[in-house]
């Protein structure tokens, strides 16, 4: 019995953090932590919750610019944030077994610092750290990075795609056992096993070799969130971990089944890739706790901010539109130099529920596009149950609406009925994320070619 | 009686770790750590013993490439490194009161990145940030960022000096009070108190704001170590602290005068910038000991690795010269495109005591170019007092041979000696690394100018 336990499938979970809180008016929210959220003490508390609640990662999301829409961004909006890179590595020092994952672009940034980063992290947490792998496509960062323009979207791909060979071979640079330390003989490491990468591509130029030792985990694990066409090929090439944002069990199930399709062509197993939608849970004691808890949240919602969000969702300005009569008739989604995926999710949902501008910034504010699931711990296992069993998700990364709280619900009512069922670990079993996530450790690019 | 004490003017300490140790063949000495130098725990217990000595802050020095001149760099020498700035971070979590600085280049890196990394990092750790400003002068990093050769010298410190100038600029982009978190009135933030930078340079375009709020120091503290003519004039203009390399009082004292008597065009006073030369303390309990010490060191170093290091000091290759005879003839410095500073520095010793080039490997071997101290904790008080009071320093940043022992020596043997003559706090008075230093917090860009 207790074989067959521990053989059933279990889902993956990643606690991602908005501080304070993914709905847009959380920080409004009398149980959100807004006073100093600029200090290390919320970050602390929120590791060390998701780590009681055995979470295979937290995750952070980043940006490089303040978003100041209508010019109420600033002012109604959460708009400062620490650098998720700097704080990882803190929180590798007060937690010992969740995965710490960063957001980090290759459209504005150097393949040689990220490598040596994550590289960093991972060595410090002892193999716990992962990239989730962005581009970046609005124009407030393009301004912050003395360009006059962001990236079209094909171009960031391309980009992207030779930043990450890049990264990998950075961490390969040096074999896994090229540091010998050997005082007597005064051989600190085997010049053999160091590697110049000699990289000359498009974008990049790359001599090599990085200037600290392979991961811990080999490569820290690579999320990737894009679900364009670009996207997905990008991400059934390199990425371990997908992030995506699917309403709907059918949508999920395509996505799903298209993604680890594409991976064969690839020489990978459909297990090498954990697609794990974002899910953003209402938890109440009763349904119609959950109920009140959403409803409050909407009306914290100020309007400006909300055709706002909307807006940035789907690439496109909204705020001259009647705020309560359905979505204009909007552009080609060839068109949009945004996220392609997004614009498409959000204007289905208007057109499929025939929504208001109002009823639609409403319905996505928190999610911003993801899943929102809501009722009792029993009716949010159920619909996280449902999706991961039946070919749409391999886990899923978890929103709270608002923080610390809403991660608190989640831990302590949700997660004991998902371990109830056998579908959640109970104690972590390995050491680094891979052994949580059951991912491999990967060889060395070096080594594979007998240099 | 203890009024008077209190006002003793008394040197600032910073504890400035190469790993494991400033010595290039401390990785071989019996007494460092080195079986594992990508861990958390060597860094953590430096970081507690720095801040129980009451050091003002710790330093690490940085650098993007792996070198291997005449191939036993990566053989010989400790080539691997975490990177400084998540190492920072999570020092921050262990330490209370010891400010926290890192090296991080100009040259290669953006400063909107940089400047939202040391704003967290000053965040996290509740205002003791510093920012080591340095240019990069190998070739070995330009290969490493799709560049075909390094910055000649005038251009480096052109785009220093504009980097710099951005970077301030986006930490007072949110002035102090710009954060309102009035859940009421939605009201997050003050508009009229956050700033666009609009910059357009000769090397960046930069629109801002930073996204995340003022640091707790309004800037971390910058430091510099250029002692070139350029590096000088920099330093007067923006940094509060310089890292320097002097071998005799004279030079020091001239070094001091000549930086201190710039201050003024620029509207500062001569309190506003320390001035620490770097020193290397060879400690004995007896002055034999202290000998024994040094000569142990000086038969650690394998021959190719002391010519190599001597090499790179004054960047010109001395690999084809008779080890046992005196420097060769040398460009002019005017051709040096490195660090000009330590070429002369170099020259002018191996000139003044006549050295060959074993010699005078063995001699700069440990200090790399900085003063180097040997003796009893007396003899090494001594020393530093005489500087100290003689016009050369306002405090010093000290290198052990070899970690921890060497840190350690100096914290149980030297800082007691200097805290009993009035020159060094027994305790910590302030929370800031600028309240250690005795730097004012800086005015904001923004609000002089009544924007």
């Amino acid at each position: 019995m207790i074989e067959l336990t521990k053989q059933k499938r279990q889902m993956n979970l990643g606690a991602f953090f908005m501080i304070p809180g993914h709905h847009v008016a959380a920080w409004r929210h009398p149980e959100s932590q807004t006073d100093d959220i600029l200090s290390f003490e919320l970050y602390r508390q929120l590791a060390q919750t998701a780590e009681r609640g055995k979470f295979d990662m937290l995750f952070f999301a980043d940006g490089y610019a303040v978003h100041d829409r209508d010019g109420v961004g600033i002012e109604q909006t959460v708009n400062v944030r620490p650098d998720p890179l700097p704080l990882l590595s803190a929180l590798s020092v007060v937690t010992k077994h969740i995965g710490l994952t960063a957001t980090a672009s290759t459209t504005y940034n150097e393949p040689f610092h990220l490598a040596r980063k994550f590289a960093t992290i991972d060595h410090l947490s002892r193999g716990r750290a992962a990239w989730n792998v962005v581009t970046s496509s609005s124009e407030a960062e393009a301004l912050n990075f003395s360009k006059d323009h962001h990236l079209e979207h094909s171009k960031r791909y391309e980009r992207a795609e030779e930043f990450v060979e890049v990264v990998k071979k950075l961490w390969d640079s040096w074999e896994d056992h090229a540091l010998l330390i050997d005082r007597e003989s005064a051989r600190f490491a085997d010049p053999t096993l160091v590697h110049q990468l000699n990289h000359k591509g498009k974008w990049f130029s790359v001599k090599g070799p990085l200037n600290i030792s392979r991961p811990v985990q080999g490569h820290p694990v690579i999320i990737q969130a894009g679900s364009s066409e670009s996207g997905k090929e990008l991400a059934a090439k390199t990425a371990e971990v997908i992030f995506t944002a699917w309403q709907t069990l059918g949508e999920a199930q395509n996505f799903y089944k298209d993604v680890k399709g594409r991976l064969k062509k690839y020489g990978r197993s459909a297990e090498s890739l954990k697609i794990m939608p974002g899910v953003f849970p209402v938890i109440g004691r009763t349904e119609k706790e959950a109920n009140e808890k959403k409803q409050h949240l909407v009306e914290l919602i100020p309007e400006k901010v909300g055709v706002g969000l909307l807006s940035a969702l789907i690439s496109y300005d909204l705020s001259n539109f009647p705020v309560d009569e359905p979505l204009p008739n909007l552009p080609d989604i060839k068109d949009i130099n945004g996220a392609k995926t997004r614009f498409q999710l959000v204007k289905d949902l208007g057109d499929r529920e025939n929504l208001t501008i109002r009823q639609l910034y409403q319905r996505v504010a928190g999610a911003r596009g993801h899943r929102e699931i809501k009722g009792t711990p029993i009716q949010i296992a159920d619909q996280l149950q449902e999706w991961f069993e039946h070919g749409a998700a391999d886990g899923f990364n978890i929103m709270p609406p608002y923080l610390p709280a809403g991660l608190e619900d989640f831990v302590d009512l949700v997660i004991p009925e998902l371990q109830n069922r056998g579908l959640f670990r109970e104690e972590y079993t390995g050491q680094t994320l891979r052994d949580h996530l059951g991912l491999q450790r990967p060889s060395n690019h070096f080594n594979q070619i007998n240099v």
